[in-house]
């Protein structure tokens, strides 16, 4: 066989890069988080270190945001992912504004955000993991094209844990539940 | 506030697009997948609609494999997320291989593949979410730089629901856990 086995590597990569907003004992806080996952149609996982700072604020408030860094914040996004709240004050790095929710500052520079109640706390070993429901989604108008959010215009990062990379988003390049009826057996 | 409130809309998009490798009654089965997640770096979630015909084979296995199309598999990607297995035959679509694992047929044109146990399955309200783990990850060795997964050469797909499309990866553009020493307060 002309494969290689690399072994159990988790290989499920990138994935979008997201900025988790919270409150720990009333000081805003943002940590970049890129073990996400979508768990059904109105749920999100965010799977957080159990070491992380904003946890617990997470579970004191019960809600949190998820904001998408646009491309041109890359060093702001990967800053608040490398220092700890608990010991620097990340509170300044972005604008905030808030929706309806306690607990769950939005970044005004991020095109896309989504404020959301923690509806349940998966406990693994060494994680938490955050299962919430998007309450409302804020957006730039410019990132709209026919009322839909146009993930070109939000460039989005994702995060590769094999080579340690941002990655850009390329092109869209064909529809969903569509290209399919070209196949021929 | 010049930010548009879209209400409450999941816009954790683009995922990266996996085709999830079953047997359900002892036959080759694959079907498309975005829903998707990091659980903790040994797990994957897998977020699967009940009414699909592959749970079955998952549940009975308690194995399915994860295979990464390249762009150039997109209409066999896209077709096999659209037919399901309880009426069309999708065994033959790609040419399968096997690792360790019973269950858990691999697509030798992919990329990129791995083999996993399932080691829970959430019960939520419509889907099976199953909580996974690679035990072989195979792949090309033209995929590989460095020895490390280069997803530049596994060309992977990603899925956006707002717009029903199919994305290409762009570019690697900075280091993860070093540019943002380039923040200045």
């Amino acid at each position: 066989m002309m494969k290689k086995n690399l072994g159990p590597v988790n290989a499920l990569y990138p994935m979008p890069v997201v900025l988790v907003g919270t409150e720990v004992a009333g000081k805003i806080n943002y940590i970049n988080i890129a073990h996400v996952g979508i768990i059904d149609m109105t749920t999100i996982s965010i799977s957080m270190g159990k070491v992380h700072h904003s946890n617990k604020g997470i579970k004191e408030n019960k809600t949190l945001s998820i904001n998408f860094p646009s491309e041109d914040m890359v060093v702001e996004a990967d800053y608040v992912g490398v220092v700890s709240g608990a010991k620097v004050d990340k509170s300044k790095v972005f604008e905030s504004y808030y929706g309806e929710l306690k607990g769950a500052p939005m970044i005004k520079n991020a095109p896309l955000s989504m404020e959301c109640e923690v509806i349940d706390i998966l406990d693994v070993p060494n994680h938490d993991v955050f299962l919430v429901r998007p309450i409302n989604t804020y957006c730039d108008e410019v990132v709209l094209a026919d009322g839909k959010i146009d993930m070109a215009k939000v460039q989005p990062m994702f995060f590769d844990m094999p080579q340690r990379k941002y990655w850009k988003l390329g092109e869209a390049f064909a529809n969903c539940w569509s290209i399919g009826s070209n196949y021929v057996k």
